[in-house]
């Protein structure tokens, strides 16, 4: 069978990862067209990585007949709008999240799929496909842990990254949005049930400039779903000690927890701080072999197909979420979904 | 100097360490009277530790002007009239949780206590005399995580001990009073603030019968603190591993995480189920030498003329909080305090 | 530039982990033949595989002149004639250890190899690709522990896997050869030195079948290195927690720890069994990527001219050490080397 | 039943902590009597733990008929001596490690505790008290790991002391006598037989102070013991993470680790130096119960007429073979027992 041939779109850190993914650890799929404004930087990379195919506008690229499916990294704010375009020139599409920025946009997006149901569409919530996340869900589906009874997931970027954090804080839709969007679709997906109410807080705790967005650099929820789990969750953008996704889920007869501490790998170094474990930098290097196996899945989703198990519908819903837990945050009021 | 004679009261599981803790591990103490209701175990007990009176009259004991301090270990329902009738009698006293069993119950102890000066007060809040709980204490007061975004703690009590806490049920004032007063309390030790607002959740996961009390098999709540600290406490009976109390302080520089693991001792199997360790088994296995530890501190006191850092406003104001937590769970509200 | 096609020698377990690794995980190479002596499996995985050549005859495979790369993955005793053969056919090589199953057989693959200094040639210490034991030498070539003074290494069989083990005992070479020589590669590779002289002792302490060759099912040694390191293998075949592979390096200044819980993956479960990892079950589960990334520098190294940092001197060294190590835990007796 | 009054020999750091042991934390003994050279501090530490008894000199102290036992505390030369002399004189006698500076010593200790039959007479290995040691004993009496393959056991001493240890290499017999020797009596308590030969190694690897006693800063050992146990020692003067005493024992069905972290307390840190467990400092902060529960072991056997399960066989037989590891690793010889 030939290869998918496949145009990404964005070459920020992620992009560029995802770029460097497909054209060398998918198998069954290619890199045959790169998409981004900066022509330097395109053309160094499409050249590093022998791309056929480049370009600074996305309208012409998806016209291109010999790409089979796109692989956006764009900024979110343009997302839908690609999403829709792609999948009506007869595309394949990957995007990451957010699927758009409003809940609107992502209705939008819901109908371009509905319209083209002979196409793979499938949204990056990588922390899904984590060998680790991956084998607790299916310990929790096998009812090893029994009934769930209290979801709790953290997300924490690393103090290190704070500048960049600053600087793109009026666009990150805050950290509900940006950062608890993973937690919430995990929860969704451990639980089996939806959110019924929220209750959130947090604040600006040692940078006051998240504050004129209405954000905080730590913020938190507590959400009772449906079907009675107690769901905590927790946001940060000043960890000390590196990236730090962990999460834990309680049950009536087990309790999992997923990166409870966020090791780098298997090395324990005994010295004068104690005995200890370095932590992982960032998310490229937490989630490494999650952002390949994701693409792979939407390869073989293509080449055998399938649809992903993780749907368009799924990204509106932690949408809509993410915007309730905020609207939570910035009146201090609970709010029922 | 002479040592401090003491009368406990009440012999129950943590009633008999008490006295078998004064009887032989606190220098400058010595066990001179226990009271229970119970005359068999009474004088089975006296006998073995040498204890020369033997009371099932509290009233009664407290005339022995041979006693200089009283240890309650009694009915939480009685607390209170014995605080007062002991102080009123020139004896110190230490109680165990709770101060009283309403809010009103409390402000009378306070009365008592404000009315006698010259004893010595102490209320049971061991977690305080916990050697790694000291010691992540004095970490947070010397400024070395920065300033506190996010207080967690659990306490769980094991499902191996489910029927006796069934059989409690009703007595017990619920989760919040009887269980997450001990986080409310390291709450505001660690955090030096009072709460402002909570919402609370739970439900009866595996074990209905705590429906009937308004309770829940497992419980939660999130409040937001006057200096801004988020505060989540969650506290459940049905526990897999064991006897679970964990606290995690999120700093701005720094965090701490007290009893992550409940490893009973430092011994790590390695066998069919994998690399392990064995958990604690409950409350007496798991703070065994803070009992000895705040025991020693209240005769400490006594000799020394000094006063406990807790108080008896510690006490009252734990029941407050609880009580609130209680009511924001079984009304479903977010409330102020 | 082209793909490097490869030819995969012995489909065991083994040779069809790197036969779909090289298929599908190795930018830059394609499994262009495959070779066994089973034809239904040759048939089906090379169909499975894509792959266009088959073959039940070694030297045929080695004329086919499409082919750049030969992988060996055959019974050890062919191995040293087969790389002979590849060599003088003009193909690259890469064989699984062992280089040879006597130390003249090494000798003649080392003459082989150095007559052909325009192939790249290398062997199957896939450790050094180990991603945790990669990051632990660089902080020991860094200097960050100082001077070595003890390595330590295990290398642990599940008991769930001992039945093959018996069977394959009386051609395995024993312990040593087939087991510790992965930890004699990387103790040489730590400490940068060669051992002067071994203690080796051990027995059958649960499986009696190993006694009637000489081998045990548990042995360890002691090793001075020349530059006065003390290295300590414990190798073992009834490890009851699963597939144990760990290393422990103590310096002057600090100490390393690689791997000392062999756990699956990033999850912890809390149950009644307490606190607990769930460990690897075999090599190819923890060595999933190393074994791709040994073939991947294999490949690249053929594709940039240059020659891997692991050569066949290291397969003969390692080799006469683990004979070494035999003879003295044999003989019972301090031998020199 | 009267309290045991004991004096205490030797005002140094350990028998200072147990003088204040014996003062206030050994229900059933009083401290009735000091010993020192050092005048000051005797009158200083004998006030203030309020011991009515001071002497300089031994010899005077054993006359003094209100003294039940002794606990030895003195320089290791003067040991056997003061034994010999106490039994005599009646007393009850505890030492601390070693037995005697030479095997004769000890035979002589021997002959003097078998002519005083009816007083109590022990040794001071605390690891056979502490509770993590003593739970992985029972397990393994149990018979839970199956029979015994690999005892491994570390004694390291922190860098941070090497000044002292440099000051007392002269006096200290080596480390196998100074440090090993509690390995070896856990060898011999866990496993349950002795050595049958031993091969010995190590060097000055950061301090070439030692080599002037024919010692080194870190030294191992491997012996098979007659049950056909293999038995590792390490002991080591410069470990950078604190004071290390740990303990493994593969079995054949499982496998314990006693202590592999040293951690402090259960706090964990987690900052820019990774996640963290801070490490005892010393054998004081490490061993500080067993050092209670060792002398309480004592007085109870006194009160109760037992004699306690470490005799002094076990003090000669382990400095008999700390000896023969000591010139194991002189000569450079494998050496039998």
């Amino acid at each position: 069978m030939e290869k998918i041939r496949i145009g990404s779109v964005g070459l920020g850190r992620l992009g560029l990862r995802h770029a460097e993914n497909v054209a060398s650890k998918i198998p069954g799929a290619s890199l045959h067209a790169l998409c981004d404004l900066d022509e330097d930087l395109l053309a160094r990379t499409a050249d590093r990585l022998g791309v056929p195919w480049r370009y600074t506008d996305f309208d012409q690229m998806i016209q291109n007949s010999e790409i089979d499916a796109v692989v956006l990294v764009s900024p979110s704010g343009l997302h839908t709008g690609q999403i829709e375009a792609a999948l009506k020139a007869g595309k394949h599409v990957f995007t990451e999240k957010p699927l758009g920025v409003t809940v609107e946009e992502c209705k939008v997006a819901e109908r371009a799929v509905e319209a083209h149901p002979d196409r793979v569409f499938m949204i990056g919530f990588m922390r899904r496909f984590d060998e680790s996340y991956m084998y607790a869900h299916e310990k929790v589906m096998r009812g090893e842990i029994g009934k769930p009874v209290l979801f709790r997931s953290y997300s924490q970027d690393p103090e290190s990254c704070i500048e960049g954090a600053i600087k793109y804080a009026g666009h990150s839709g805050g950290q509900f949005l940006d950062m608890a969007v993973h937690d919430i679709d995990l929860a969704r997906w451990f639980v089996g049930s939806e959110p019924q109410n929220v209750y959130a807080i947090g604040g600006c705790y040692a940078h006051p400039e998240f504050g004129q967005y209405n954000d905080g650099d730590n913020v938190s929820c507590l959400m009772k779903f449906q079907n009675d789990t107690m769901v905590f969750l927790f946001a940060g953008r000043t960890a000390p000690h590196g990236y730090n996704v962990e999460t834990e889920i309680i049950g009536t007869t087990g309790i999992l927890r997923i990166a409870s501490v966020p090791q780098k790998n298997m090395v324990e170094v005994l010295d004068s701080y104690g005995v200890r474990r370095e932590c992982s930098d960032n998310f490229l290097d937490r989630f490494e072999s999650s952002y390949v196996r994701e693409i792979q899945e939407f390869v073989d989703c293509i080449r055998e197909g399938r649809k992903p198990s993780v749907s368009v519908y799924d990204g509106t819903k932690c949408t809509e979420i993410a915007y309730r837990c905020k609207e939570a945050f910035e009146t201090g009021q609970l709010l029922e979904f």
